[in-house]
């Protein structure tokens, strides 16, 4: 008996009906349909159908509706009308379509089984088609969080999601990328490490993300002082020109179809390995990194918890990156404090621009000028030991700071950049010590929570600035922190929502058994 | 330091727009805000918020846009105006909220752990509060086809189902049930089995579904006699008379989670054991079953493929059935063929009404009697080995036609029920075999798929009308079955749809080593 797939009936079946356009978008691309008409023709709600009119065609999801729409009108939202250009009355051809590829595979992961190259991009390009559900993502996504991904699949995810998107063909070498793991307050690294790279004549084209649920993320720190959200052909120009970069990834179509599993991942809080590693990845190769510093920051709060774990996740970004043909380096750093003095965009603007301009909080400087030396000796510029001394000598000489002028200025931003050109909030408020002790620990959480509540990052001068660090001795009345805002009431809201909370905790008297 | 929940923060934040109302639905409760007022507000895309107006309240899913809404505005889809009965410009608080608490516990159940009963409860009454997503859904559902759930969680999520919706309360005894696991065309026993229990003088408040993949389902089978979507007071009353009725399952609020969890495993394909058999025994509970016949088909094309899998399965049915308190049999029966001779709502109505006045398909009847006869013996009413008997007896005597035709009119359907009061289609296709041979083989599946193409089950005439059975000797040229249609179109669709493929296998003249 010749075998049937279970589809193939439905290849048969179409019907037309007239377009009823609602000038209002649905979120996706979503058509109401007659509710019996609908099922008369074996149609459901979350059925996927083929749209067709006038020579455009367009896939979207069924709703059915007894009162919306009469039998022979199909209800178009906003996203699916524009996709086929039409207007009321217009005739649409309803197809039935065929269930997607992924579903099977989507299925085999969960059964346990390894995804085959081709299976993999089968997901990613349906992803990409809009052709999956968000429950069927979610399946996914679950699937691999529990069964796991082996090398092999990594690397086919990571190549899949790289051709989901445009690359950045810069056509110059060596190019150079770095990536943190995240989860540390105020540290803005990648602004002071791509000036130094770029000035020691590498090419860095750096791309950055928003903060998700911290006080700021690069780009919103970048975006204090210039545009970030450009075109591929404008990144691309200010590289050729400057060697480096710090631009918003979300604004480019690099690996788009990370973006799409993002959103997935964020409302459940879900973040497979696997996936993560091929995320990150190919966010680097799609702009043809092949020199690549990951910098995993461990301890107390932070993602990746002790270093056993840093080493093994270390391990699979050298493994997978060597594959997809980019060397990478992993530093495993301290990550249970905040970076700088400042959390929020424009305060930790202030405390990059004082690194370049040798006056910064040295914590920053340090862990930039390491991070930027196994850069440079990993591309192989400076020999073995000497890439921190180099780093340093560039950000001493002012030639750092030169490069981030330049890029600034590339990116839209003011000529001659200088500190006193970094607005700073109207309101403030100052948390005091309420009893003698020492600075027992700071917390990234809570002191992301309070900037936020006080409006970062999108109120750019709100967020935290530290008057102490891990150690210091303070007395009852002492200032722990400032708290910036551009708004009284949200530096309220700020200050009620530390009710009940320490971001900063002071040493107890007496050792408590417990943490 | 105090213990902070991530959101407690958000407990003072809430904020206050103008409805913008959409006079149309969205398929769910969805409210449209501005994005960069939303963002400054530190709301984003699928963030979950309790929408305040007039006294009444409402949850929704945030959903942004630059240009369907100004700042200061929120757009309302009609699932969410009327809920709060809100119009244009009528001021809507909009309130942030917290992280549903099941995400923790589906968190925990895709680590492997079993979940506690209050765990289970907090689920399914999030699910019944619309508060969890589809992709949250679908996390737990995928959580649990591969981590597998515990007898003592199954009982937990079969409690947990029962108390989310409606019990019927019927406060007479004793009260039996019967469930098949489905897949078999033409199955329809259950219009054998409730009158014959009912004539027993047994209570069976049955309900059954509509055909979701197949030609028909018992609830589109008895609506081309009666009404089926009654509300439960009016099943209560005629069940208290007649002792029997065939309703409609969606149409009640019985173990209303389940209905919201079927309609995530439908566009999976998904039905973890357990889910399933929750899913079952919630049904059965609600209506206070205490004695349920389970009839799990096996065989070809059947969903449980053998014998040792049955087993497995019955046994659970009969561990988690007797911790529910209700006495469970489990009856394995041979589901590789279609039973009776017709496929679709009136062909099935045909060969049930047969049956009951003694002259209908062997198959159906003797497979009724049977599973009507074990459940009067698992209620104690007869002795052991005599229940097939008394079911015979019961068909033979006219007491069980009585019974049915008692029950079609008390659910709104003709006065003393006939034969010839069944509709038949206009429309008719023979088709032939083209060549000698024995029938081998009738694919469940395959009728079904042409029963579906000529309409069924929405076109209740529709369906097909078989003329041969299983080891049957055919001549070129002599019918196998015949399609009906009550439409000429749909019927020349089954008829191309048959292109290809084969619903009666004939034997092959040499034997081949493949099946």
């Amino acid at each position: 008996m010749q075998k049937i797939s279970k589809d193939d009936v439905w290849k048969y079946k179409k019907y037309v009906c007239r377009a009823k356009c609602f000038d209002i978008t649905a979120g996706g691309k979503i058509i109401v349909l007659n509710e019996q008409e609908a099922h008369q023709n074996d149609l459901y709600a979350s059925h996927r159908v083929i749209l067709r009119s006038g020579g455009k065609q367009s896939i979207a999801i069924v709703d059915v509706s007894n009162d919306l729409v009469q039998a022979g009108q199909i209800g178009l939202f906003a996203e699916v009308s524009s996709e086929l250009g039409v207007s009321d009355n217009a005739h649409v051809e309803i197809v039935h379509m065929q269930r997607p590829d992924s579903i099977e595979f989507i299925k085999k992961k969960m059964d346990g089984k390894a995804l085959a190259k081709e299976e993999i991009e089968t997901i990613m390009r349906e992803l990409m088609q809009n052709r999956l559900s968000e429950a069927e993502l979610a399946s996914f996504i679950t699937s691999v969080y529990i069964r796991g991904m082996s090398e092999d699949e990594v690397v086919g995810l990571t190549q899949s999601v790289v051709s989901t998107g445009e690359t950045l063909q810069l056509g110059r070498h060596p190019i150079c990328d770095k990536h943190c793991i995240g989860g540390v307050a105020g540290n803005r690294t990648t602004m002071v490490i791509v000036p130094i790279i770029a000035a020691a004549g590498l090419y860095i084209p750096k791309t950055s993300s928003r903060s998700i649920t911290s006080a700021s993320g690069t780009a919103d720190t970048m975006e204090v002082l210039c545009d970030v959200s450009l075109e591929i052909d404008e990144m691309r120009d200010i590289v050729k020109k400057a060697h480096g970069c710090v631009v918003w990834g979300g604004a480019l179509r690099l690996a788009s179809a990370d973006d799409k599993l993002i959103k997935i991942r964020n409302p459940l809080s879900l973040d497979p390995r696997g996936v993560m590693l091929a995320s990150i990845l190919a966010k680097k190769k799609s702009v043809g990194a092949e020199h690549v510093i990951i910098d995993i920051p461990i301890g107390r709060g932070a993602k990746v918890p002790d270093k056993a774990e840093a080493n093994d996740l270390g391990r699979e970004f050298i493994n997978i990156g060597k594959r997809l043909g980019m060397k990478i380096e992993v530093l495993v750093t301290d990550g249970s404090e905040p970076i700088g003095n400042g959390i929020g965009p424009s305060l930790e603007c202030i405390d990059v621009l004082s690194v370049l301009n040798n006056i910064g909080p040295l914590d920053l400087r340090d862990k930039s000028c390491q991070l930027a030396g196994a850069l440079l000796e990993l591309s192989g510029k400076v020999k073995k030991g000497r890439g921190n001394d180099i780093a340093v000598q560039l950000l001493k000489s002012g030639k750092a700071l030169a490069k981030f002028r330049e890029i600034v200025e590339l990116q839209g931003g003011k000529h001659n950049l200088k500190l006193s050109d970094i607005p700073v909030a109207r309101y403030k408020h100052k948390v005091l010590a309420d009893k003698e002790g020492r600075v027992f620990h700071i917390d990234n959480k809570m002191i992301s929570k309070v900037a936020r509540a006080a409006g970062a990052p999108n109120d750019h001068e709100a967020g935290i600035l530290l008057m102490c660090e891990r150690g210091d001795r303070v007395k009852k009345g002492d200032v722990l922190y400032e708290i910036h805002s551009s708004s009284e009431s949200k530096l309220d809201f700020a200050i009620k929502a530390l009710e009940g909370w320490t971001a900063v905790d002071l040493e107890r008297a007496v050792l408590s058994s417990m943490d």
